[in-house]
C-alpha cells in the first residue's frame, strides 16, 4: 500500500506545484490577498469547532485541535474536488491561554495546512474575558476548481448511479476524528479519471449525509448492508452496521457515479473505494440485507441543533 | 448633507451593478462558489466576535450582534478599498438558543450585507453543549480589487504624507460600535480620485492603529491635537483627546496620502475627511499641542491578548 500511496502523493505534489504558480499571496493587512492567475471562480467554506462539542481539551492536545480544525475545512474542499489555496483561522482563547498554547495549536494547524500546501494566510486572535468561557476555533478556507472537473455538487445524483465511499466507516469518535486524513488527493484523483455526479464528505454520518444528497438531487437510494466497509473500531462495537451508518466525523468521501464511470475507478488502485448501493427513483432511502429483506434507512447521524 | 449622501450612494449602486455582473454565486454545498469574471485576485478576512467581549447580550439585541459582525468584516474591505463580494458566517449558539434567536441574528447580518450588496453565501451553525458557554459569531468575507486602485496596504506610508481620518473619533463603545456604517463607499470614493499610500480601519484605537501603519511602513508620525475630529461622545467624556486617541472600534478609515493627492480629496464634499498630522522619517509617533509642545504618542488602544 505504501508504494501506491507514494504514487498519488507524487502526483498531488506535481499538481500543487502548478497550483502554486496560479496563486500568489499577500498578507499582514486587514485582508489577505490571494492572486489567482487562471481561475474564474473561488469557493469558500467555514467551520467552527467548540471545546466540549467537536473536541474536548480534557482528552486531546492543542496540536490535535489545530490539526482537526484545518483538516475539517480541507475535507470540505475534498467534498467538492476543488484545490485548496489558502485559509484563515479565527480563535477565541480561554482566559488562561498564553503564547505557548497558541503556538501549540498553530503547530497543529500548520501540520494539516502544510500536508496539502494550503497556506494559513491570516486570522483573528481574540480572548474571552470570563474564566468559564472555552476555546473556539473557526477556519475558513478558499479553493479553486481543479480545471479538469467542475466542482462536484450534492445535487447531481442520477437514477442508476452507483453510491461509493472511500475508506472505512464508523467509530470515528474513538480517535480518527482528531487524526483523519482529509481526502483531498483522493477526490482530485477520482475526478481526474471519472465523471462524478454528486459528492460530499461524511461529517454527520452516512445515513444523514446520503439523505442530503438524495434530498438535493430529488432521488432515493438503496444501501447494501453487506457492502458497507466497516472500520476496525466499528467491528468491535455492539452494532457495527449502525456505527457505519450513523456515526459522525468519518470525513470519508461519499459520491455517486454512473456504472460506466465506476468501471474507470478500477484504475485507481491506490485509493480505497467501495460501492455500497444504488441511486433509485423513488425518493426514499432503504437498507437491503443479504437475504433480500429491505427496510427504510432513517437519517440518524449527528444533528447540529 | 442628505443630498450629498445620495450622490455617493447612487454612485455606489452603479458600481455594484457592474460588480454583480462579475460575481455569480452557487450555494448549498460543502463550499459556496463565487464566480469571478474579471478579477485576478481575491481578498479574505475573518473576525470572531464573543459575547462579553465584542458585544454583551445583556445590553444589546441579536439584531445588533448580527449587524456588527457583518459590518466589522465590511470595514476590513473598506480598510483596503476593495469591493466586498460575499461572506460566510459561522456561529456557536448557546444551549438556550432556538430558531427565533437565530432568525433575529440573521436579520442583523442581512441588514449590513444588503446595505453593501454583499451576499451571505454560506455558513456553519453549531451549538454549545454546556449551559455556561456563550454566543460566538465569526464572519469571513471575500472582496476583489476595485479595478481602479490596487488594494491599499498598511505598509505604504511615505515621509511627508498627510495623515487623514474619516468621520469623528472616540467614545464608540457608548453606542456606535453596534451601529456604525462601514466606510466601504468612502474608501472606494477616495481611492477613485486619489492615490492612497497606506490605509486601515480604526478598530483598536487611533494610537494603536497608526502605530501599525508606522511600524509596517518604517516611518514615524506627528499628530496635531487640535486637528483631531472629536465625536460628540468623546467631547462629553472626562478626557476627549484621550478618547479620540485610544478608544477602540471607531471603524473609521485611517489613511495617508501625498500632499498633492490630498488636494484632490477636496472634490469629495460628501465624505467627511480630516487631516490630523504628517508622516515623518524618525520612526516615532508624537503628539503636537497648539502651543508647539510635542510629546511621545504611546499606543494605548485595545490589546486583544
Amino acid at each position: 500500500m505504501a508504494g501506491k500511496e507514494d504514487q498519488i502523493t507524487r502526483w498531488f505534489a506535481e499538481q500543487r506545484k502548478l497550483d502554486s504558480q496560479r496563486v500568489m499571496v499577500g498578507i499582514g493587512d486587514d485582508m489577505a490577498q490571494l492572486r489567482i492567475l487562471s481561475a474564474d471562480s473561488v469557493l469558500i467554506t467555514t467551520d467552527m469547532l467548540l471545546d466540549g462539542v467537536h473536541f474536548d481539551l480534557a482528552y486531546c492536545s492543542l496540536d490535535q485541535v489545530g490539526y482537526k480544525s484545518m483538516a475539517a475545512s480541507l475535507s470540505d474542499c475534498a467534498a467538492m474536488a476543488t484545490v485548496p489555496i489558502g485559509a484563515v483561522c479565527a480563535v477565541g482563547l480561554p482566559v488562561s491561554f498564553g503564547i505557548d498554547q497558541l503556538k501549540q495549536m498553530h503547530r497543529g494547524l500548520l501540520q494539516a495546512a502544510d500536508a496539502f500546501d494550503c497556506p494559513l494566510v491570516g486570522g483573528d486572535i481574540t480572548k474571552w474575558h470570563s474564566a468559564t468561557d472555552r476555546l473556539v476555533v473557526c477556519v475558513s478556507m478558499l479553493s479553486i476548481p481543479s480545471g479538469y472537473h467542475p466542482p462536484v455538487r450534492r445535487s447531481g445524483a442520477k437514477v442508476g448511479d452507483i453510491i461509493c465511499v472511500t475508506g472505512t466507516l464508523g467509530g470515528s469518535l474513538a480517535d480518527k476524528h482528531l487524526t483523519f486524513t482529509p481526502r483531498v488527493r483522493e477526490a482530485l484523483a477520482i475526478t481526474k479519471i471519472a465523471q462524478v455526479n454528486a459528492m460530499m464528505d461524511i461529517s454527520d454520518g452516512l445515513s444523514t449525509d446520503l439523505n442530503r444528497i438524495c434530498q438535493q438531487s430529488g432521488v432515493g437510494a438503496v444501501v447494501e448492508v453487506a457492502a458497507l466497509p466497516l472500520s476496525e473500531t466499528a467491528r468491535q462495537s455492539s452494532d457495527p452496521v449502525a456505527a457505519a451508518l450513523h456515526d459522525g466525523e468519518d470525513f470519508e468521501l461519499l459520491f455517486t457515479v454512473a456504472p460506466q464511470e465506476f468501471k474507470k475507478l478500477a484504475a485507481l488502485q491506490d485509493v480505497s473505494i467501495t460501492a455500497i448501493g444504488t441511486i433509485t427513483a423513488d425518493k426514499q432511502m432503504s437498507l437491503r440485507f443479504p437475504d433480500g429483506r429491505q427496510v427504510p434507512l432513517v437519517p440518524q447521524g449527528y444533528d447540529h441543533l
